[in-house]
């Protein structure tokens, strides 16, 4: 099937189906949402406006069975960073929108009045519908009454409440087989959808299927590209102890940002870490291993039962857990999973959200530690919209302004994750640099900061770290465009066999003849194209920086601080 | 009297009376304070951290028997606008801190814990003193309490409510001469004050005189220049109705900013026009002329009693009325005052707060022309700083963030004032690139626009608007230097004697021979010295522009939009 641009417009409520311009038909996922926004969107438009545009697109290899090909990128200018932002999840929807020879979605424009709708596509239909029951309702009441509404086993991407009220830390939510959810969670991406009105998208891909060009070589590529997953000792530990096993890794390294990023270690680390929250799961018969997209070889997902056996929460992880948990002093994984649930229902990111709830904390709005109170706030203010909830709804960095704080640990004013820059200055790096705010996906350098894959670079140093993030950072986007779960990187850095099996993949997908070369040249290229953005919206070099207090506020346990000059950081983008 | 630099550090609680650095020697009050905190401030400050200063400077004239020369500036990279500031106001602080040798006071650091100070100033002291009493207290309550507790009429520098909570839209207040208060409004210098942990200043200048290097030049030329203030139409016309004569004229050329932006003209105009505004002030036994600093010959000022004949405000100025009135839709002058006296109190810039609360209003907090309803947000939300009061009290682009609203009257996150710049363009060119985010007082087109003062200029066509703003912001920076009111430039346009008796004043004061040229260079390198900053500070001419709906939405009743390129605007940086 010839793949299609599905172009809505929902200024004057009208669709096309076009042909894929010949510079796009390379990308996919995140290139090809980066490219799109950096051709349509004006850099220094207003993310909630009728000119940004909400593009979604499946990654290269997504619809085939290739192994962890199932992430979905959705991009637009972030009202959250200001940004071009990419932020992809797993769920069906990657999968069904290539199946339907969707190689991507622009949402553009904005209805005039105040009327909702939803959209429904198949492979040769657009249909705009005006939505009225949904309005006002969670993620999971969508789901639900989606499952009876439509028929057959539609993808769904949907905002919560949070979307509704475009609170910039609102995600999109994306239906997983069993009717969970996974997140497209940072940079607001879900206020952008609701700023077109949009309730949820329902994808049917009717009997499409994705063309192989080389349906032999592909079937062996792909063999030994799995392999090379299941062999990696981090990714068989994800399997088992899911994401969160970092918990006792990173506190150890004395990088789990705690109270508001005031020490390095969490007191409380052992009630919510990985390890421990196996044996509950275990113990109220739930699943300590769930894939998020149908071929996850690492199954790194799960399903969190509370004390009577009931599902709590699913896809619950290390980074949601680090910040609910050690940055709010929160040492009650039941309560951290309820907030988990409550967010995944109101459809707002959950790092930033907690870590919003730890800058509250310190201004003075809870006690560190008080879960009950957070679970109040989530249900009261945030669903709700009082002015506190849209506060906290709007991020960290609201949080800071709001009650006039300074130590607020946001970068573009996203909320910085789960790793300390002080004591993982690689992340420091990456942090600082990334075209999209504070993300730990960008360039993920614990790798070799703290696991010691692809090499082994000290924490606590300087030295190699820009080099590190850059081709971290290289390497992401060139990831992110295949369609493929980040967590394949490991295999990537360590197996010889890992990356020329996914080039072979690539290349027997399409009957094109990419080399590693070309792989990292599709990185810089992508990355290049963010930075012209961001730099056309108004960002310098003097956004790329930590906030003040890393660099003067030593972290417990190694009391380091963040000591790389702004010249230094510069030359990250020496390339 | 030799001038010299109070420098307070409150980080450690030291002080230092130093000499002043030759380099700053030929400055004052806006020149001043922009050159030190230019020196002295790291752009990338966090403003409400420990490393930004509160710098405050009196002008060149100050304390001298110069006509309206009682201006004190007030700069600090402002918490509101990310940009360097200044902002500078009557009262009788100016002319005292001169008078006690005060160059410039510096406040730097910020303390440890949660005390609370103060600090007295004499020619030959400084003393910081803990200070409990007037926490969490009005602005009004500050001024009594010090009126009774210190010894003879000191100037007092004051933040309320919205400074001690580092609201962004705080002001610093101060004293004029029968205790009532002016305003230092824009830019949340207050919260700055504030995050020193600095309720008030007192200033007493003991018997302390400025120096005049020849006094009767100095004398002729002051009868020159107060002359043509006198005779100057516009300056009377301010005598006459204040400010709010503005009304009228403004609503007339349908640039009055109505219901948040949306029309030009106001239907209840004539309710909160300074005609009707003088008919109830002469009918109340208010006081329909007053001067906000000693040897001000305009008095543009007034005392505006309730329908009781008590005392309701003062300084009730065109931009106040104008913001809660017309934008917000409130045609009742006696609730306008209310609210304007509660903002004195709490110590907030009232066309922030107002422009704040008629995006509130679009968001749906509540209808337009509920006048009632803003009263009882400024008491119960703003002045307790619960959520809502938060997001109000850091004005209109937070309440627009936090709303997730598009039409949001700000440039570099500071509201837009009184003129619109579709109607009148003039004032567009000055908002877009003030160095200090939008502010008529920056560089006042409405003179040619609208006035006919320094020539005219069709306000709705783009050709000499930049020009003349260009020459508005330098000679204002100049201005703003001397300690004079921004008034004075009516006659300067018009009447050739004013500018030349101003440089006698200089010249006479110092004994140095500046010329005309000299005034316009100095000008531009305040601006030049400010935009510096701004730049290493990450602003770029991609932060020059005006909102987006300025620019697609036209204003009845000319129905004009805002149709520079950013192309065009950028010429406003070649000089």
């Amino acid at each position: 099937m010839a793949e299609k641009i599905f172009r809505i417009n929902m200024s004057d409520l009208t669709t096309s189906i076009e042909d894929v311009p010949e510079g796009w038909a390379g990308h996919g996922g995140r290139g090809l949402t980066s490219t799109i926004v950096a051709a349509e969107v004006k850099p220094t438009c207003h993310p909630l406006g009728p000119n940004n545009k909400l593009v979604i697109a499946p990654g290269l290899l997504s619809g085939t069975v290739a192994a962890n090909s199932g992430r979905l990128s959705i991009g637009a200018k972030s009202p959250l960073t200001g940004t071009i932002k990419e932020s992809n999840a797993g769920g069906t929807a990657a999968q069904i929108l290539a199946r339907a020879g969707c190689k991507a979605i622009i949402i553009e424009g904005q209805p005039a009045d105040d009327k909702w709708y939803s959209l429904s596509l198949t492979p040769d239909s657009i249909t705009i519908n005006e939505e009225t029951d949904l309005i006002g309702k969670g993620n999971f009441n969508v789901i639900e009454t989606l499952e009876s509404r439509l028929e057959g086993k539609p993808a769904i991407l949907t905002i919560g409440q949070a979307g509704e009220m475009k609170m910039s830390s609102a995600n999109i939510s994306i239906k997983d087989p069993d009717g969970n959810l996974r997140s497209s969670g940072r940079g607001g991406l879900g206020a952008v959808m609701g700023s077109k009105k949009i309730k949820f998208i329902s994808v049917d891909s009717k009997d499409g299927k994705v063309a192989i060009a080389n349906p032999e070589k592909f079937k062996e590529a792909n063999r030994v590209f799995a392999k090379t997953l299941l062999d990696h000792p981090i990714t068989a530990g994800l399997g088992q102890y899911g994401t969160n096993v970092l918990v006792n890794i990173i506190n150890e390294a004395g990088g789990l940002p705690t109270k508001n990023f005031t020490q390095g270690q969490f007191e409380g680390h052992e009630s919510i870490s990985g390890e421990t929250m196996h044996d509950i799961i275990v113990e109220r018969g739930g699943k300590p291993k769930h894939n998020c997209h149908a071929g996850c070889v690492i199954q790194c997902s799960q399903i969190y039962n509370d004390a009577n056996k009931e599902k709590l929460t699913a896809g619950f992880e290390y980074e949601s857990i680090w910040a609910m948990g050690a940055d709010c002093c929160v040492d009650d994984l039941d309560k951290i999973a309820e907030a988990d649930k409550i967010m995944d229902d109101i459809g707002i990111d959950t790092i930033e959200t907690s870590v919003a709830m730890a800058v509250a904390m310190e201004g003075g709005v809870l006690e560190f530690g008080d879960g009950a109170g957070i679970l109040r706030i989530l249900q009261e203010d945030v669903a709700k919209g009082t002015g506190l909830g849209r506060i906290i709804g709007n991020g960290a960095g609201s949080v800071g302004r709001a009650f006039g704080l300074t130590r607020v640990p946001v970068v573009k004013n996203q909320a910085i994750p789960a790793y300390d820059p002080r004591a993982i200055k690689g992340m420091g790096i990456t942090y600082a640099t990334s075209t999209q705010g504070a993300d730990h996906t960008m360039g993920y350098a614990v790798t070799a900061n703290i696991l010691g894959v692809g090499g082994s670079i000290d924490p606590l140093t300087k030295e190699g770290q820009i080099e590190l993030s850059r081709n971290l950072q290289v390497a992401t986007a060139a990831i992110d465009s295949t369609g493929m779960c980040l967590f394949i990187a490991f295999a990537a850095l360590d197996d010889e066999k890992c990356l020329p099996a996914l080039i072979d993949l690539l290349n027997a997908r399409f009957g094109i003849a990419l080399t590693g070369d070309d792989v990292v040249a599709l990185g810089q290229s992508i990355l290049k194209t963010e930075r012209a953005f961001n730099v056309a919206a108004g960002f310098t070099s003097a956004d790329d920086k930590l906030p003040e207090f890393f660099y003067s506020e030593p972290l417990p346990p190694h009391n380091a601080v963040f000591d790389f000059t702004d010249e230094e950081i510069a030359t990250f983008w020496d390339f």
